[in-house]
């Protein structure tokens, strides 16, 4: 069996204030009055019909900015080293993020969502309804997260790349 | 700035019992009874360090073995079409499948994993723990989901590659 070759092609690309790393929401729940739109490329736009009715929506894309990926880094919530996989930092093998957003309105090609913790510009891979049966379940142990105070609101930039 | 290539390595392999789509589980939630192991590749095993502390991780995942890519589907859970980007059938543009499954424990490189809804053999992309505060939200509308009877528990044949 011929299996497709694992390259990405964006389906749209994420539109917010946000142009630098330093100052951006850390996930959905602190971008609370963050406001953003998803351009959809016209080849997928027949994909959208019935997205409408969902309350959230996961976005998923790449970090385009991320820099390299390290296998051990220092979060933005801690202040010691842990395993890229038992956080949520961009600069990872590969580097793909996922933020449950908030939807407010589909006009034709264009998105309009809210909650939003991700950079100007960042190519979107994937859109899935975020249903809670399917994404939400009773969680007692968060391991090291468990220990730590809620962490700052926004990023800096240690996981920006830089130059060129 | 030179942005990286969107193109994907994977990190590991997921071994589970389901070798067709056809008696998959169709999402974590309907796949109690279901275990399976991660095999995480030497470069990237020191990136799973504090992993273990954590009840559920997210595994995102290449679809390997979907069909190509349609705009509109009919999804297990419904007799009518949605588009794509309405539903988390696997014939997407963009394959990539994420699952909140239970970690039993961290042997080394692999992971021992319980509630598994993956076919065995699937490419893993990356890890991310689940923690409610990012990933849990309060929804009350998930579009057509909410006119539809519960689901039937495992999957057929309809977004499976055939062939070769």
């Amino acid at each position: 069996m011929r299996v497709r070759a694992m390259t990405l092609r964006p389906i749209g690309t994420i539109r917010t204030a946000f142009t630098r790393a330093t100052g951006t929401p850390i996930q959905p729940y602190r971008a609370g009055g963050s406001f953003g739109s998803v351009e959809i490329f016209s080849p997928f736009v027949e994909g959208l019909k019935d997205l409408e009715g969902f309350e959230r929506i996961w976005l998923v894309y790449w970090f385009h900015r991320a820099a390299e990926a390290k296998m051990r880094v220092i979060p933005y919530s801690d202040t010691v080293e842990h395993g890229i996989f038992a956080t949520r930092a961009p600069a990872r093998p590969n580097p793909i993020g996922m933020s449950s957003v908030r939807l407010i309105a589909v006009e034709g090609n264009v998105l309009r969502v809210a909650e939003v913790d991700i950079l100007d510009g960042t190519p979107l891979l994937d859109i899935k309804p975020n249903i809670p049966r399917y994404d939400t379940y009773p969680i007692g142990r968060c391991g090291w997260f468990d220990g730590v105070a809620d962490g700052p609101v926004s990023a800096d930039a240690r996981f920006e790349r830089t130059g060129g």
